[in-house]
């Protein structure tokens, strides 16, 4: 049995603060005696089913964002470029391909989940940092060949993408989310003693570090380290 | 001239994230080379002039701000308890004439803000501490005598805090908030070569400090300085 304490990190690869906590929570894991579960999910689910609105919504909220995460891609070491029209990225084109795509690529891999990693993080650059598409099936197949994946696996992982057991999968993961109170991504859930312990956002790794009894290093731990 | 860095804080006793925020500016202001402005305004009007909705009307995002307020007050060493009914004391009942008596105080006092500080600390702890009320006038003469007032001061002030001149004040703070682009609070608007850089909440205040040159010790630095 396995000491390691397990953390969901539930996210959608068109929320940049997800890709904020992917990488932190992918820098730590193996710095923490953590047992990180990736959880692909949907975030346009989760925003209709618990009534939400996207902050963009607000003129002055949606301002603020861009500066934010201007100061946060910094702070964090992820490189972080908004696309050239978010609305359109954000409302119109969505991540219900993406995502499921991603949720395919996990149902394949076998023994670990770097290909899932892998995969996601392309997405996200695609979005957020190289201003692309992310819609159409030559955009995941860019994204999987970055990420490494063969011709013969990527072309297994985009019929499995839009078969009834990866839409089934997909919705069941944004259900799990929504269970344990989701409104948004990233979401984090550590399971300590029997009981999970919900943080939303980016903004809480303290309090998850010490909810876990570890220590925080800052966003960029290799670099807190060698200084 | 002083080459303290101006910061102005715009809060609302009503908001509890806003009590973090205020404690943490107030623990610093004498740690870092700041001038720190405290603009007491109205969180009712920023909301309605940005569009903007509170967290609380979501249901998932009201379960999770409660155990978030829960977490945050051990963290930063403030005793947040939310009150018996925080949709009628957030929504209903308001702070309108707090904010007012608080704008009032502040209009009087001279040669600092002592009492501006601590008239808006103990109305925090009468709401979102002792579940007490702050919007009849015995209250708020309550909260003013515990912050060290005299009666003579508080007469004066209760009579000013309903003059068109301190209605006019707050209104032209919230505006002010509202042209640096608020959309709730805290808000804290730093003032570099110039330049005004806003940060909304109380979980930026690593790159805060970042921005005006100073080292963040945590949210409670007289115990991180002993540590």
């Amino acid at each position: 049995m396995s000491s390691k304490k397990v953390i969901e990190l539930f996210y959608d690869v068109v929320s940049p603060y997800s890709w904020l906590g992917f990488e932190v929570m992918c820098r730590y894991r193996n710095m923490w005696n953590i047992d990180l579960k990736l959880r692909p999910a949907f975030l346009g689910g989760v925003m209709q089913a618990s009534g939400n609105k996207p902050p963009a919504v607000i003129p002055n909220k949606f301002k603020y964002m861009n500066k934010d995460l201007a100061r946060l891609s910094q702070y964090f070491g992820v490189p972080l470029h908004p696309p050239s029209d978010i609305f359109d990225t954000m409302f119109n084109k969505g991540s219900l391909a993406a995502m499921r795509f991603v949720a395919a690529v996990q149902e394949r891999e076998k023994g670990g989940d770097k290909q899932v990693e892998q995969v996601s993080r392309e997405l996200w650059k695609r979005i957020w940092c190289e201003d692309k598409d992310i819609t159409e099936p030559a955009s995941l197949c860019e994204a999987a060949m970055k990420a490494g994946l063969s011709s013969s696996e990527i072309k297994e992982v985009l019929e499995l993408s839009s078969s009834k057991e990866i839409k089934d999968k997909l919705k069941s993961t944004t259900e799990a989310a929504l269970k344990y109170g989701a409104f948004g991504f990233p979401m984090l859930v550590c399971h300590v003693n029997q009981k999970p312990e919900m943080f939303f956002g980016s903004d809480r790794f303290e309090l998850l570090a010490q909810c876990i009894g570890e220590k925080w290093l800052g966003p960029q731990p290799d670099r807190s380290a060698k200084l």
